[in-house]
């Protein structure tokens, strides 16, 4: 290792995303050694010059910087319990995912090891990891981010801190992450509408893409509105949206679809019309999400 | 109007689309006639050179390019029925929402007018009409689409003739369109959770921004997923969003949001589990809507 200045990085869970970061690290030169349950995850690492270590808390041990990729926090936290000692004075960063209740209590557990903590999110796919736009987020101490953050670098060029909260990236893992399930099922929903013709979902891509692309131009504006509470100048009013509704219904049927995913979506247009909202921007039904069931007659 | 070449086009509807449309055909150097039911919408676009008439007959009579932007076939039906017969041997194309059935209702009764008919769709918003990029595209006669293409492409330069049938742009914008709301809904639920802790919607768009381009990435591979009915490679598995349902369910009631809108998602992805598509990838949702709940057991 003689002549590298580059942290010794530990990556801990070989998992998909996990192994995607040793590598990273291995080719931007860090000494870098991993750790998984089942040993055999690591030999690919290990060809491409990664040290592997049987006992965690020997991988610990071997760097100043330990990132976790496992799946839970409590998976986390059951992996690393051999390892407690071995983390005094140590980084830990987790990037897995979790609620921002589960990165409080990580945080704390890892204030008893002696350890510095980070949580972090990889906001990509695994093959994305290491690429100059490929974002990451993480909270926690200031002081511990802006030592490693040249590290952290290594995994994506667009490695921000959200803040000393150490919950933060767990809470905006999910809120940022809140649009991916109705989004696939939307396209999921739209390609079962064009096979009832014997049409190819692939043919929707190039249209979808733009779609999505016009949607993506809509965030700053639909933000402003929902940050200053003003939904008197309407981009598409909740009308535009009510009116869609027996469209979407009819043609559900007629292509013989389970639209019940799109009901509650419904529900909160029609609530949204009944409380005096049609004229008013689509963004208002923001203001319903925050006005949960029980709190209405 | 001598030594302009352009084909004259007339423009019924003039909301905020029409409108646009309208003035792109003025900027364009198309001879362009207006004609809305409020008269006093044209007079914006009279200042730009248009022509405006009070009788939608004589509006139809003054070009052999008919576009109708109204909000439904329903309404364009009805617009339309004094300039029937002022209508034979004209192009007429709508751009108004509706069903694949609407569509076809309307072909019938603009071949009743002996006119030739195009259904379209504009995918973007008023402000993009007339730009390089901005998508429209069409269904019906091809010789028809052909003939009118070259004007049609001064409302955006991305111009598309589907198919022959007339009711394929109808189908293409309910199956494009059907990412729209379930995409916006998941914003503001994310926004929700960040205000819960007092942070600003605004602060998480570019993270949003970034999210959404990471997911139209994905779009080619999941569509190759649909078409080809393989799941068993996935990028991420079925497994993988149901292990997140119990965050989004703690997290929302740590927020105290209206979740009810999740709830029929989460459904599918138990629907999914207990189906034994748990390793597969999530693409396998699309199966399961392609499956009504009236054929279950």
């Amino acid at each position: 290792m003689s002549g590298n200045d580059r942290t010794p990085v530990t990556v801990i869970g070989l998992g998909s995303m996990g192994a995607a970061l040793a590598q990273a690290f291995v080719r931007a030169g860090h000494p870098t050694t991993v750790w998984n349950r089942s040993a055999e995850k690591a030999a690919p690492l290990v060809a491409q010059g990664a040290v592997h270590h049987e006992d965690i808390a020997d991988a610990v041990a071997a760097s100043p910087l330990v990132i976790a990729c496992l799946t839970t926090y409590d998976a986390t936290l059951a992996a690393l319990a051999p390892a407690a000692a071995a983390l005094t004075g140590r980084t830990l960063v987790t990037l897995n995912s979790g609620t921002p209740r589960g990165a409080r209590q990580m945080d704390d557990r890892a204030a008893g090891y002696g350890a510095r903590f980070l949580d972090g999110a990889v906001k990509n796919v695994p093959a994305a990891v290491g690429l100059p736009d490929t974002l990451l987020y993480y909270s926690g101490d200031r002081a511990t981010y802006d030592e490693h953050e040249t590290t952290l670098r290594v995994l994506g060029g667009d490695t921000v801190h959200l803040g000393e909260e150490p919950d933060l990236a767990a809470l905006y893992e999910s809120a940022v992450g809140a649009t991916l399930l109705p989004t696939l099922i939307g396209f999921f929903h739209g390609a079962a509408l064009l096979s009832s013709r014997g049409l190819k979902a692939g043919s929707m891509v190039p249209y979808s893409v733009k779609w999505l692309e016009m949607i993506i131009a809509l965030l700053p504006g639909i933000a402003e509105e929902i940050d200053s509470g003003d939904y008197s100048r309407p981009l598409s009013s909740v009308g535009n949206f009510y009116e869609g509704i027996a469209y979407d219904k009819e043609l559900g049927e007629e292509a013989n679809l389970d639209v019940a995913w799109t009901e509650p979506m419904h529900d909160l247009l029609r609530r949204a019309v009944a409380e005096g909202h049609r004229e008013e921007s689509f963004s208002v039904l923001y203001e319903l999400l925050r006005k949960p069931a029980q709190s209405r007659v």
